[in-house]
């Protein structure tokens, strides 16, 4: 990205007006360089990266501060989950043209949540596409060294914690679809409340040095909790036990779920959540919770690690197996 | 990234199958967990992103693995003019399908070229998308605190110096466009080495070092000539004299000037050089032309930095200035 100067072009000119502003850190040189810095102090520099398209992760008429806001968070979503501080982001932007009414929102929305999470602007790159809007974010964490939690680490015996509530994106997204969801749930906000939980997850940065102080193992939550679960799982070598009527659901969820418009395979199987899934050793829940109740994020406690190499098993109220057809989204 | 284990997806099979073979750095974690680490022991992390759009910097039916490469190669030309040593990168990949005959040679000449380039893959996205294929990569390198150079920082009197030849990947997609230069051209062998110095770029890494001890300013050529001379001027608060019949040529580029199916205003603000622009000072001059040449890379004095903040001038060979209509490339 490069701010204007003698030589500014359209995409010079674009960046300047809509970016700039928001490119705050020193490393970033106001947009002016081809090149970012990053410091690092002896930390180690945990990345991740995150694209999101248009009609695949959000909808074309999703408000455009909500599509910043949620191409950010997502990639926030994995620094938190790593128990990483975040330090800065680079942004690629595919745009069929430059339109004001939707750069200016997004722009406002990007800036915004960078304040929010301390994810200051550090570089991109604008490009023209004859296809969908994507939106490719890299984020930047620090951990001390060696601090970083993995999805491996898990050990039998470990509790498993989930942060807020499960399957609200999925809902939201099945009510901006117009389906089954839309038609059962009468109450506007409750709708509302849902397809805010698609358009902009709340990634649960709060609570990652209490990650990264007591977890054994974590990651977040984006395609699915059975499929994700199953994932850390293999990861770590072990299987897992959950006890599906533990885990949080929000009141809106709760009254699909008993109205019969949604099972509780749809729940644990949709995508979007962004919630942190982490194994915490059984003597260290008590310090875990009391973190996360002081950085004000919802924890629950809804299973345990066991060895083995078995598929994570999800038991009802009755402690049947809840049979999962599809545990997760995928592109492929 | 995530590589498959118990709750593998279609997504992670395509990971493993393709990518995982390529994440050889430890902090990739063999692209088995959410994030990568990049150590830092004091250095400072340069940070560039620049993504490729199907039908906009690549063509439908160029090669996968020139794609690839390409992909890869504008990032470290990127590195390169900022005179830091490679150290890693992440990819974010839209595709339509997960086409076996696309993805074996596209992943084919990433690894080679993060060999070649000593530049590691260390995580990524997979993401589906219904429009064009869309590469975006982050890459990260590695100069010692402070001493990224900038596109700031030339001064009067300092010599404009350019790596290797100018022009060249224009033509090549002129040529692979069915334009004036695939008519003019007879010689096949001509035409395919234009048409692959627009398909894979020829990042000057090896010549990064010279440029961080001797250069005052730096940047890549990608959107021309002219127009990146200009970005560098304005960024440094200075004008340029360039003469133009200096610029280095090759062959092929020097025959279709010559024939006069391209002018030299063409060639100045033809896009996808990636070759560097440097300031060197004068007395430093002798001492990267030197250095050069150990790195087995050509360099070309230019011009000169001249004080004033009027648009850099590109004179012929009777002293008179070229106009030039359009200076560079612009996606907007």
């Amino acid at each position: 990205m490069t701010a204007p100067g003698a030589g500014a072009s359209g995409e010079d000119s674009l960046i300047a007006r809509y970016f700039k502003p928001l490119a705050t850190d020193p490393g970033a040189f106001n947009l002016g360089d081809d090149a970012a810095i990053l410091k690092a102090q002896g930390e180690d520099i945990v990345v991740t990266t995150d694209a999101i398209v248009e009609g695949v992760h959000f909808l074309p008429d999703d408000p455009p501060d909500t599509v910043a806001r949620k191409a950010l968070r997502v990639n926030l979503s994995d620094l938190a989950a790593k128990g990483a501080t975040p330090a800065g982001f680079v942004l690629a932007l595919a745009l069929r043209a430059a339109d004001d009414a939707w750069l200016t929102p997004f722009a406002r929305g990007l800036g915004s949540d960078a304040g929010l999470f301390g994810c200051p602007l550090l570089g991109g790159d604008t490009v023209s596409t004859p296809g969908p809007l994507m939106i490719s974010i890299t984020a930047f964490g620090r951990v001390p060294p060696g601090k970083m939690v993995h999805r491996s680490g898990a050990k039998p015996g470990d509790r498993l914690v989930v942060t807020g509530t499960i399957g609200d994106a999925a809902l939201g997204l099945d009510i901006l679809k117009g389906g089954p969801a839309a038609a059962a749930l009468a109450d506007a906000a409750a709708k509302a409340m849902l397809v805010g939980r698609y358009r902009v997850p709340q990634p649960r940065n709060a609570i990652a040095d209490a990650v990264r102080d007591h977890a054994h193992a974590a990651m977040d939550v984006s395609d699915g909790l059975a499929g994700d679960l199953a994932k850390l799982c293999a990861a770590s070598g072990v299987s897992a036990v959950i006890d599906a009527p533990s885990i949080s659901l929000s009141a809106a969820a709760a009254t699909l779920l008993a109205c019969g418009t949604v099972g509780i395979e749809a729940i644990v199987s949709g995508g979007d959540d962004y919630e942190i899934l982490c194994a915490i050793p059984e003597n260290r829940l008590e310090a875990f919770e009391r973190a996360a109740e002081l950085a004000g994020v919802a924890v629950t406690s809804i299973g345990i690690i066991i060895a083995g190499s078995s598929a994570p098993k999800f038991l009802d109220a009755q402690g049947r197996e809840i049979p999962l057809p599809r545990i997760s989204y995928s592109h492929f």
